[in-house]
């Protein structure tokens, strides 16, 4: 194996090489405080600190307004799959979900626990393979909010532009969050598991607008009620203080190479070569139609399923890893998020190349 | 400061060196895959042994029968006082809790959210400062369950034999997990936050007896469903991979220094030198009656509060850290987990003698 290998795993994801090496360093004697940063109480002076620190960064990259809190929580998007509407529906109360992939159909499902769901798109029919712009759809009116994922890891779409909702918009950007400039304040929350842009798998970021901490009803418990972590920092119970931590050590890394409007194009930059190279003939066929490709995952499919699965292994031989499809579209994909170095993607498209010639 | 100190926070606790360097060096490069552990796709073959190993290792340490799953959950021992009544209570159903301090309060707020909650027993009139015995208390027919807390990380105490119950007992095992023997066949349901016996924050061990897993009321979101993560291997979704695999080198490491038996028998003697050392004057106050005495968190108190400022000022800067004691009961606080080293309990107890010599 070599040294290090390029990985398009669509999450946990690669992170930068920098990164690693702090968080290594620091497990093991943070700040040459004499104990490591695993070991330390969350609630003491140095990892308070680190807290601050990557609040303040965060809020800074994404220029979050004052109006908005910013938590750092546990569980992953799919406990805000629940907690969304946990705290904001409730009887008699309604929300539109667009469905634009199994994310947004895992929300759904959890959404109609606590409330009337309406589902005014849906392209599904079509497996997934755009996003609604628009002229697509209409909400309904009477909703506590419109419902979207702006980026969908397992289909390989993105919204390029946002809907243009007038009332409460709530986003699952999980797996774009930071890749692109986002207007925070047209957004009512917006979450984010850490494991594709920010981290590791472990936390999950949660920016609210502040007057919807007060809409939860009486019986939310205690650890699923936004208001809690709001007012506790994100403190009221022991945070996942590594996976913070490394969220914070990221958002230095992304601070550093010139923030959120520089990844994007170094983003768009990457995606460009791929889709490049997948339009170039008929080998490779996207999966996504093209106004609504992905630039963090790309999809697409080789004539069989057999010459799939031998692109897929000789790549993986030539340190090109994790290009495996998920099972829902098959073929493969290429997760090229904000730490996924332009090289990667050189090297797949070269290798692209080779193996039409050899097998087209 | 010394390379190292000794930390005696109540958790995120300190952890074997050993596992530090070894985490520092996974997190860069896996098994020399080329690959960091926190980078890698937890569906992939690397990270599935993980869970396997740590969860077989798990099993063995705790001769954990067959009829239990063994689930790896993020959201805290806070998100179990919620799931528990979630996934066992309803309408109409009942359930008994042992009151013994903070965190067996916070259990019964979110059961009565769910259920008739009676509570037999409560140590709370002479500030938590012991557990019960047998006669002290007769759990009411009818119960789903008994629910109480091994230890008391707060206030210092511990169950020092479990209750005579027939019924389904639940157990927050959170600060005593792994510490000494325990028959899990007598248990319906064990829970532990990881961060104090088993790793870092951000994974909370369940163990759950597969009975239980079929009587959760329809209307419980997915990701608080116990069978939900049963049924998939705590993989429905991206489980936090980091903490789990530290899980595992930690009980790597216990397996090495003799399992459990072995390390209750250090416990005892870590935790008899420091009752000993308090036990020798009256300079010294427990916090815990004598026979609830616990041998994880060491309680006390000092003649004044003044005097116990200085305590830990004084001993922070000799390189015992983190003995401030929780605001509930003031004074002092040793955590001497599993990990804690016998030397610096000899280091305290050494200390102890020339503060009192100096200030008595």
């Amino acid at each position: 194996m070599p040294d290090r290998i390029f990985n398009f795993s669509p999450g946990p994801a690669t992170l930068p090489r920098e990164v690693l090496a702090q968080a290594a360093k620091d497990i093991v004697n943070f700040k040459d405080r004499g104990i490591g940063l695993i070991e330390m109480s969350h609630r003491g002076k140095e990892f308070m600190a680190v807290m601050e620190e990557t609040e303040t960064l965060l809020r800074r990259l994404m220029a979050i307004p004052d109006n908005y809190k910013v938590l750092f929580l546990q569980g992953g998007a799919s406990t805000q799959f629940a907690m969304v509407p946990m705290n904001l529906l409730g009887p008699g109360k309604s929300a539109a979900y667009l469905n634009t992939g199994t994310w947004s159909k895992n929300a759904i499902k959890e959404a109609k626990l606590f409330g009337k769901i309406e589902v005014p798109f849906s392209s599904e029919t079509t497996n997934f393979n755009r996003v609604p712009t628009a002229g697509d759809y209409s909400v309904p009116a009477g909703m506590e909010y419109l419902y979207f994922v702006s980026n969908n890891t397992i289909f390989g779409t993105q919204f390029q532009t946002f809907p243009d909702y007038p009332g409460t918009m709530i986003c699952d950007m999980s797996s774009d969050i930071l890749s692109r400039p986002v207007d925070v304040g047209r957004f009512g929350l917006i979450f984010a598991g850490a494991q594709k842009n920010m981290g590791p798998a472990g936390v999950t970021v949660v920016i609210v607008r502040d007057d919807l901490l007060d809409r939860t009803p009486e019986q939310v418990p205690t650890m699923f009620r936004y208001k809690i972590h709001a007012d506790k920092g994100s403190m009221f119970n022991t945070p996942p203080c590594f996976a913070i931590h490394v969220v914070g050590l990221v958002l230095k890394w992304l601070d550093g190479i010139g923030g959120v409007p520089a990844i994007e194009k170094f983003n768009r930059d990457k995606a460009a070569l791929l889709y490049e190279a997948i339009d170039a003939g008929d080998f490779y066929r996207g999966h996504a139609e093209p106004a609504s490709r992905s630039l963090m995952n790309v999809t697409f499919n080789l004539p069989t399923p057999e010459l799939e699965a031998a692109f897929v292994k000789e790549a993986a031989a030539l340190g090109l890893d994790g290009l495996k499809g998920h099972r829902s579209v098959g073929g493969c994909r290429a997760s090229i998020y904000n730490a996924f170095p332009r090289e990667g993607v050189e090297k797949l498209v070269e290798f692209m190349r080779q193996f039409e010639k050899r097998n087209g």
